[in-house]
């Protein structure tokens, strides 16, 4: 007998069913017993009669058969009256590490010691059903624009951010790095004929932060499109992309937002303001002055206060960082070389996007990495492809668990992870 | 004015458009001047009078504007008369390494060696069109069965198929590993709720195999899913996928699948031989003896010539591997524990998968650790999960690179790759 997920069981009323799950609750009321199943999609309340198996514990993986009733009183407005119920999967623990069945206060350490027992409540999946979403839409969004989905390699022989901060491999008998990001090769692939290409893949930084917003391994949303205008082509892109994600995810996350109590933002049109200009915001409003070329987190927070006031808007691209605060293949400003085609997407006080337009031309490229102290041999195998027509391109960067965080939110980045990689967690 | 690619010029006849792209060929008559350029999407015939820019060279980025008009005698139909040509993206090169508007005898190396370069013609970017289907296709026919798509680390600390052949990682103050599977974080993964599962990830091997079919870092289409009955479920739920796959792709790639001379597999029921009846047959209508637990290269291309013979399929599961010969956490058959609930997936003479259901029941996997000499203390992180009432599970993973090269009827794995990682090759 095919078996029915729970969400599904209002179409089998008065049906004989077969469900599976794990056992959430159980009220032993002597002649009659109840128990709680939970599946993937929900809760059901089983109603057996007679004796229960002795190893019928909490959270063991059982298989149920009986009969589906409606029952209003019940969760979900349907019970299922048991026939047979199979434990597949046994309940081997002294004590759960928490309860499953309820919500109590336990230290995020000790959940993510325990992801198997602490991701079982619906409440604490809902930000990856979130998260899967705002992949798809990222997919879908790009897709129809005629970008192509790359996988481009994670071990490297030379850094793509100047080097710095990059776990290191050993690489059969030669040292190699993890991509800090897939920068050199989605440039590389817009040349080579792609000219819009996009990737969803794993990010490493070897930053020794360990705070509520870093990880040393990230799933990053990159894009790269060639033949653009300016680095205001990629904003719009993204601008684009928001006001599509949103009702996206109201459409199909609708139960996941309402459990954990998100609201999701209104998109309008995003403000850009150059750092200059944010950072003299922050001095004149809120006498908070800003680390040189930068905004600091208090400064972000203060910012979307600021924005929110002023423009109504949860989102602000942060546009003209300075030369010098940005990697060797940012395009400079014509008419003034000392900032940058760059942004930043701060939303809800933090940065969740890094983009701008890159350097396309050789001679410009070459003379840059001098500026910047770089070896250009070392790099040859990515300025030999400037030698062909590149085309004018930019693209961006979202990090995955941050927008996550911010879209559902948590207060924590890694309850946006499954499994998350810091400073101090190498395990589970 | 919007660019128009070169497929839609046909919804742009008599009007006057925005091209762009790169230059192609350039056919110089004297007062006439025909230049074919290249975008993403096709080639399309250039008509100039007057003087070529000096620096109009091969594989120069161009944008152009002009009047679209129907030419029966022009590649795709149509041409266009140039009002303005402009360079975006300079040639910087002496020669070009090969040509790229000729197919020439090239090594392959080579074109490793110049990607960008070697991905321009739109035959060499089509195996990953062609790879970019597989994996929408792969993710829709598992998001549409209640699958949710998982992002596990790759950084590890311990192995998963048994620590041999893993790269090492400096993790801070201490040894890390590159995943070779997501395998132990999947089935977790099912266990704390999701049930059902896949992931889109990069995989590793230090295997100092260079072979035309192997690849030290790779793309692996994964899924795990709980609650099953055997094995079979797992070889269902994969034949399904390539019933579903093969016309997806004629759908949505034929004109990649012509330029490359591609012919599809019809994909009927797939037969499912033992080991040990496929090393029989080896051995009697080959006289080709098999390794132990095994086949090797020569057997599964014999293997695939029978039983196209026999059954008319270019698909073969081969079942019931020994014990000896998979992985820790393979569930091995009740009456027979010398062979396993494993399978392989062989397509036209090469492995694409491995799967099979895994061991659930945590005494099970205790006492297995140690008949594998394994220490479970440095695996709790993973045992720990069964003591919650771990259902029947299993799964599999596919190549991606694999099944893209058999699938467009490539030679080398590596013209499945953008950018290959193998023995000898970190760049570009």
């Amino acid at each position: 007998m095919e078996r029915i997920y729970v969400k599904e069981l209002k179409k089998h009323c008065e049906q004989e069913v077969t469900v599976q799950g794990w056992v959430h609750r159980i009220h032993d009321l002597g002649r009659i017993k109840f128990i709680t199943l939970r599946d993937k999609t929900g809760l059901v309340q089983l109603v057996l009669e007679g004796e229960l198996e002795e190893n019928l514990r909490l959270e063991a993986a059982v298989t149920v058969k009986g009969v589906c009733r409606e029952n209003e009183k019940a969760t979900g407005g349907y019970e299922i009256q048991v026939t047979s119920l199979q434990i597949v999967g046994k309940a081997n623990y002294e004590v759960l590490p928490f309860p499953v069945n309820k919500e109590e206060s336990v230290h995020l350490e000790t959940k993510l010691d325990h992801r198997t027992i602490s991701l079982r409540p619906a409440k604490v999946r809902a930000p990856f059903v979130i998260q899967q979403a705002i992949v798809e839409a990222f997919r879908s969004y790009l897709s129809t624009r005629h970008f192509s989905e790359i996988h481009t390699p994670k071990i490297l022989a030379a850094g793509t951010e100047g080097g710095s901060e990059m776990f290191t491999v050993s690489y059969f008998d030669t040292r190699a790095f993890l991509a800090q990001s897939p920068q050199f090769y989605k440039q590389m692939m817009v040349g080579a004929g792609f000219e819009r290409v996009f990737e969803i893949g794993h990010a490493y930084r070897a930053e020794l932060h360990n705070t509520w917003r870093h990880l040393n391994e990230y799933v990053s949303l990159d894009f790269e499109m060639g033949f653009i205008e300016s680095e205001h082509d990629i904003m719009n892109m993204e601008e684009g992309f928001m006001k599509m994600l949103i009702p996206y995810l109201q459409e199909h996350c609708s139960e996941e937002l309402d459990m954990l109590g998100a609201v999701l933002p209104t998109v309008r049109d995003i403000p850009r303001m150059p750092l200059a200009e944010a950072q003299q915001v922050l001095l004149e409003e809120y006498g908070k002055p800003s680390p040189p070329g930068n905004l600091d987190a208090e400064g972000e927070s203060l910012l979307a206060e600021y924005i929110m006031k002023k423009y109504d808007s949860e989102f602000v691209f942060i546009t003209k960082y300075p030369t010098a605060k940005r990697p060797v293949y940012t395009m400079p400003y014509e008419d003034d070389p000392s900032v940058t085609r760059s942004f930043d997407l701060l939303f809800r006080g933090l940065e969740i996007t890094t983009g701008g337009q890159r350097i396309h031309d050789y001679h410009h490229l070459m003379d840059n990495m001098k500026k910047f102290n770089l070896d250009p041999t070392e790099f040859s195998f990515y300025t030999e492809s400037f030698r062909y027509g590149m085309p004018p391109h930019g693209g961006l960067a979202i990090g995955l668990e941050r927008i996550t965080m911010k879209l559902c939110g948590l207060s924590n980045i890694r309850e946006a992870t499954l499994l998350p990689r810091d400073l101090k967690r190498l395990t589970p």
